[in-house]
């Protein structure tokens, strides 16, 4: 039986019951989330990792990190680095996109060493199989991506993004849309000039019951991708992203109805004042499935410093009832993140999700900072510095500078407003 | 005359013709805003300097960066790599809070080399005067703080942070208000103390008229200060913040008749959820002055980053109508910030004020997106670097990794979403 199964009978699972603990919630409110859709928690019935996680409604916010190689530029120690990087930074998932060097070596190596649920996009592999075989992605063979889907469930994939929104009526919305930057997903590319080329359906979309059957039979926990979100602040909210989304949330329908766990991505670029309201109409249209957001950027100008732009798009996005943000790294925009970019683009990420945390009232999350706070009035840096984000950081950076008296800081030194006199 | 009266008076000055110039919108707008006390142009009549800028209602939001040394640590030198820092970085305006050193000797460099409009903090000479001659801050003279207030007017400085919003009434608010961690703002602090040793009333609030005297002989901008500013997430938009700002509304329209432009200083740390009413609020008991917001800082727990946590709440503030932020650089917590750390945090507050005003409508600012985007799809990076938020930045993390082929980036590669095929 699948999870979504186990929790229609109220069966309490070792992961539901870590998950419980994480999040200081019961397990009766996580079995019945699970069974409504309203929380995920992505799991291959062939993979025991360490720190499964629960992802919705009434939960922390969570963060996933993107490593991965590219065409460019491929190396395992480099992504091992990276998955070090993820870690530490404390994400709560990590995909491996890569595209470059040995995919199946590289994932191999991710989903060992991963103590959190893994991701993937199995249309990558099944592209760079046929352009390593001569072919053009427009010839990737329907059966070579089922093949590949199966086959990375059966290694232990926990989650996949599957671009199942793009179809021949959403492709034709989105030719009419006059898009700035058309599409920006490198999955959902693949699929559109597929469509375009061989005039035939999206596979992904006419046989969803074959992924379906898939999913249920490795469980693994299908990530709904956003094959036309924006890749500018221009195309937000447009024709075809709303389309594809629409076509989402049926499909949310037909995978709870298969006993299948479904997320939904969106974003991408969006104006600021966009955001609330994408969120509500993802989440109504969605059916209250779990929402995964990449950023959202709330600019397109910024590059090299696009984990901030996204931080902010990120707290708005998870306050208004995202349930899982993508991070974007300072290199998005400009070449492959390292380990550094990874580090940082999570810390940007968590942040970002901690603030909305605040203002979901998720257990924990307030008390955190009151904590804080009260040390920092009674200008205890030690116990600030175990309770900051990133104590390493905050030991790092004060050390940079030390104070003539050791209860202040060199901002103010014996004008620290905190002492009383 | 000061600018408000020429504004009376319909006439159209340089600097409002140089705003004008710079924004994109008439001299009749300006001369209104500046009339109404929407709009100021923080400049001394006893000072000329490049770039002049309008701060208010229907602008592009401002970004201020604050240097300037401490007790424990001060260099002219490293003040003026910092000031350097701002310039590069693309500050409109920076504020000396030196409190160690000569204070003269700093303020007056950065009088002469700022191309900005510059603001100081009274108080604090005051108070390292007071100190330096051996007194107790509760020892300040208030004739001395009128004599440095008119001393530094005198010498240029273009506005002032006076925190005339602290009285008796309001510091009895404060004591009920059950406060974690009580008052934050450093002159918030010097005047709290010194009322509560004295007995006596805030000369700032008792003598306003006095104070007004002297921002009329010199045209400076008064930046009405927010003692009361909540150092945590707990202490947001408590009674005493609110008192104080509700005093400030009040001392507005006594500034308004004098013929003096005035400002409202807000926030500190604030849960996310309430920005946009708080600033709301404090555009409505503010009369529509124009807002001057610290942050705000969406977590407490984030020391390191703070630059982070203030770039979504400044985000947020600026979207919701904040027309001034001041930003906070990564240090905030933890040191006193370098040159480096200056950049870094102006970067941070730019992205968060160009975020807004693209909600705002702000013009060029949708329109700078749209370019860079456009030229994103074309692939060109040249035009893409000239267009980014920070070029040099730009052009170092490409280059870091540069892809085999021109057009693409090493992300994707030979996969980039962006080539049509």
């Amino acid at each position: 039986m699948t999870l979504v199964e186990l929790c229609e009978n109220k069966q309490v699972t070792d992961n539901i019951r870590k998950v419980s603990e994480e999040e200081g919630v019961s397990t009766e409110f996580l079995v019945d989330g699970i069974a409504k859709g309203t929380i995920v928690v992505p799991a291959n019935n062939k993979r025991k990792f360490a720190k499964p996680i629960g992802v919705g409604t009434g939960l922390r916010t969570k963060v996933n990190a993107n490593i991965g190689t590219s065409p460019d530029h491929f190396s395992i120690e480099e992504e091992r680095e990276k998955l070090s990087a993820c870690i530490l930074a404390g994400a709560d998932a990590v995909m491996d996109l890569s595209t470059g060097g040995n995919l199946t070596a590289i994932r191999s190596m991710v989903l060992k060493e991963s103590p959190v649920c893994v991701g993937t996009v199995p249309i990558y592999q099944c592209a760079c199989d046929t352009v390593a075989g001569g072919g053009k992605i427009t010839q990737m063979d329907p059966s070579r991506l089922f093949d590949v889907i199966e086959q990375q469930a059966e290694e232990g994939v926990d989650f996949m993004t599957v671009h199942c929104g793009i179809n021949k009526e959403t492709v034709n919305i989105l030719d009419r849309s006059k898009r700035l930057v058309g599409v920006v997903s490198r999955g959902g590319s693949f699929l559109v000039k597929w469509i375009k080329a061989n005039g035939k359906e999206n596979p992904l979309y006419e046989q969803y019951d074959r992924l379906l059957d898939i999913a249920k039979k490795y469980d693994v926990t299908l990530s709904l991708g956003d094959g036309f979100r924006p890749g500018c602040i221009n195309d937000a909210n447009d024709a075809a992203q709303i389309a594809e989304l629409s076509v989402l949330g049926e499909l949310v329908l037909r995978a709870r109805q298969a006993g299948v766990q479904t997320i939904i991505e969106g974003p991408g670029h969006m104006p600021l004042d966009e955001i609330a309201g994408h969120v509500q109409l993802a989440k109504k249209i969605g059916h209250g499935a779990p929402l995964y957001l990449l950023g959202p950027l709330v600019t397109d100008i910024a590059a090299g410093y696009d984990h901030i732009t996204s931080a902010i798009g990120g707290a708005i996005a998870a306050s208004a009832g995202v349930d899982f943000l993508c991070y974007v790294t300072p290199a998005e925009h400009l070449r492959l993140p390292d380990a550094k970019d990874v580090y940082d683009g999570i810390i940007a990420s968590r942040i970002a999700a901690h603030a909305a945390d605040i203002v979901k009232r998720v257990p924990g999350a307030r008390e955190r900072d009151f904590e804080m706070s009260k040390w920092r009035k009674e200008r205890n840096w030690i116990k600030q510095q175990e309770l900051s984000l990133d104590p390493d950081k905050f030991a790092a950076e004060r050390k940079k500078l030390p104070p003539r008296e050791e209860d202040v800081c060199t901002m103010c030194g014996q004008f620290c407003a905190m002492r009383d006199e």
